[in-house]
């Protein structure tokens, strides 16, 4: 029984140093690094930190574009931090739209669950990849690269977008250009579009100069 | 408009050198590399080359676990090649396990779309970290820890796995141990079982040795 | 003498092993992996693998965005195939403007070396970072976010973007959404952009749908 | 004499400050990011950091596996910290067994130093790859895969395993099924294993439920 | 318009999470993780984070190299921290050299912006790779390779290198072997030159023992 | 059976997949990638691919150094490819050095097994870690630092080197400054070694012009 103990003992020790590279579950309190937070004390750890019930329920889609975006990245799911994945929920009402955006830090992989989906991506040679999906197809879309969601049938669509990175990102093309103070000038000059087009936009999305 | 095709020309020549980084579809005929397959010529590729309907229905469940698990790794979905993430469908009947198993390359995410699961993962300090996930309720298994599946309900369960590798690999443990020609001798002596179960459990999975 | 070959002999012997991994010349004629080309034969490699003189001159400004992008990636430049970095040069005639776009693969650090440039990016939180560039001036644009450059002078600028990708990729904002075949319907629904302006932009850079 | 200390002084300023990056010993009282503890302030870094006599003995193989694993990590072996290499000695008096198991986060590289070990590992295709090995051989075993290491030979063999990360970690099979609180119940439904055999394991290991 | 600030508040939610991914502007106050320093808080991040106007002018060349490194890396320029990416101004006056050096953490891009460099390494293979480069050549020196700049004009020249690496380190061999207390008999044992040499070196360089 | 039979189909359909990502033996006639060599097809990887039996014996050490360095890199050992470890063993005859020297790709962790050995490196701040190391004795050389290891005793010395890279390589100081064709008065310039000490030292290791 004294050998018992002696090994446990021994075989614990090694395997409490090794633990703390099993996971890393974010201090969501402290700094960060530029791999990720801190890590919460092994000590602390439960069975909560990589468990989520916030994807459950539909996002609200009473909004201009009849969709929502409910991520489960490091920030609300602590556990995925420095694992390399994250996910997040899209509910679009009929006619909803997941706007133009992209990913800048991870690739997706989108799955629809419910209702019909009309998914596509822009690459680097601006070749286009569209396709409508039904549920339980699947896309990927390529880091970095735009890519949209639009619902494709009269029904609510549900997808879930998993990502190779627990912080993907998300920039927004119209939320990038209209919804804040870049000068419309620069938006102009950069963007070849005219300046009744820049400043109706920025009205709509609260951009400002 | 001899400017625009001027700068049409030197913009896509530009992006067509850059394209190929967008993406690696994996050419599964060719040779492989520490990071993944070839990828397949860029002029090749389509759309149908990102997307897999693989998943839309259940895999077989009338097996001894009565369960399924259909993966969309490199191998069968050659989009991901490269991008760090893919996922697999799982199908448990009433009773059905996804038995003792790890990852040895990949962090894994769980998405429970229909019924009830008790997932459960075991970390290198031998703590023991386990749920019962209902539907759209998830979990993260960190990288090459054992953990398991099974149906919590009356009824046939369905969850999603994304993982952060395209090839996260699989080991399931039973037939690590069991469904080969690894010595009963050397099974026993590397996991305390004794000669009996051993011996029983290589006739049940076609072992040998 | 004997001695001092068997050395050398040993250690060149050695040495030859490792060189390999010294650096990977791109073989532009094979297929690529995931992160980059197959390795030129270790002996057929020459000093002018690591040289460019490619970015001597300036780029043809007579289009119309008054600008040139000269890349050095690792299809105009072999010798930066997995080393993680490559550089490209850009002019900006008076006016000239390189517009909103990405690099999907890498962050980008920009000298200018003649004039003065007016860069910006903008963050995942919308935030936006613009500033006035001299000579001499740096600017580091982190991966995957929208940023700019404009001519803010009234000669030539002249300035150089390094990257810490050898394929960073480049996708221009404009001729991913105007310049190919992608329906100006899922345009408009996408970027909240009206019919005639998508319609406009589409013709002006030859894109149809 | 001016110009050196110039110079010296100039020199240095740059070296420096990229010293921090040529090492990151652990301060192993701080917290941790995902990729390792924070770096202790170099001008308190000693040789002796880098530097350890804690393999110098054998370990104490008075146990149930008549073995020892005496680790370097990161935690008893700080200068590795962030560095991708670590190690750590076994000691197996005859008949000594390391038991079957995975390092989640690392490949290993077995050194024999004395006596014969019977070494294998199991790939996720359930092939088993099995070697008796003899002073002065070494053998590779895969990131995450099954493994174990046997004396061979009628007296004490030592080895010494090297591994591709600072922190491996490390998963004992049987610890892991029978040394903790997970529910016999659902040991016995994912590893097909009988009551019996679960209840006895977990009595000689120090289990429960 | 209140669903406006509904979707505006949503999207800005998941954004602000995002955010922190973009970038990691080092807080060089606080400590450092293996793959850089803190990041300081978002909200404290300036656009003049990401700009440095340090290389406008020349080094100073008044020293017994006649040349000037100065650095642009995280310490200098903490907006590149966690980016992969940094650079250096280098400035030769006529017979100026930037002595025989590695970098240990990175891969090397010259760009020659004015006046003739001959720019060389050596391989692991003992390979030597030189030339001559004039305005406006670039060339690259793979990972951790000795290699040197010497100006080969009448006029001074200045060159950009980009780095792979935020802090890619830099050692001169000279200040390695001479400039600090390792015993002569050991520079001479691992190096073959004769006690005088070394003796003198030291002198000159400020070493001692 | 039949179950069992679909069972073991179905999975080891997945395991098949996933085995390509367990290891990527090296193909040593094929071309290479940045990350390695091509894989061998799984089907022809037998146990031998992942033992050797090169360092069991000590190499010759009848040489100007008195040592000998015998690799098990990816070239000599090709189970390592892609797994990011390697070793060599290192022979020391009474007095016999391994000279000044770098690993461009990897940290290296030594191991004594007989005798006693003076090791050191020198950081980028130009500060010196020196010891003497014992048999069970371990020091940690973070990469593409200058290191060296000397005899330190009167009887011959052994150690293990384990590498952070399964091609670390090897950049031995005066085989790269005097075993080549690099011009005496490159050399000098760039190294403050004087003519006859240059010209002396190319003579003995075989080097010219």
């Amino acid at each position: 029984m004294i050998h018992i103990l002696l090994i446990l003992c021994s075989i614990f020790t090694i395997s409490t140093h090794a633990a703390v590279q099993d996971f890393c579950v974010a201090d969501l309190k402290g700094p960060q690094s530029p791999t990720g937070y801190f890590c919460k004390p092994a000590a602390t750890v439960t069975t909560d930190d990589f468990v989520s019930t916030g994807l459950r329920f539909a996002g609200n889609t009473s909004n201009i574009i009849k969709a929502a975006v409910t991520p489960a990245f490091t920030e609300q799911f602590p556990g995925v931090n420095g694992l390399g994945i994250s996910i997040a929920r899209l509910d679009l009402a009929p006619s909803g739209v997941v706007p133009m955006h992209t990913h800048p830090s991870g690739s997706e992989l989108l799955l629809v669950t419910q209702g019909s989906i009309v998914a596509g991506f822009i690459s680097s040679a601006n070749a286009v990849y569209v396709k409508t999906l039904k549920k339980g197809d699947i896309m990927v879309f390529p880091q970095g690269l735009l890519h949209f969601q639009v619902n494709a049938g009269g029904v609510t669509a549900v997808a879930f977008a998993s990502f190779s990175s627990a912080t993907p990102g998300l920039q927004i093309l119209d939320f990038a250009l209209f919804a804040n103070d870049l000068p419309s000038k620069l938006v102009e000059a950069t963007t070849f579009l005219d300046d009744a087009t820049v400043k109706k936009l920025k009205a709509v999305l609260g951009g400002t100069g």
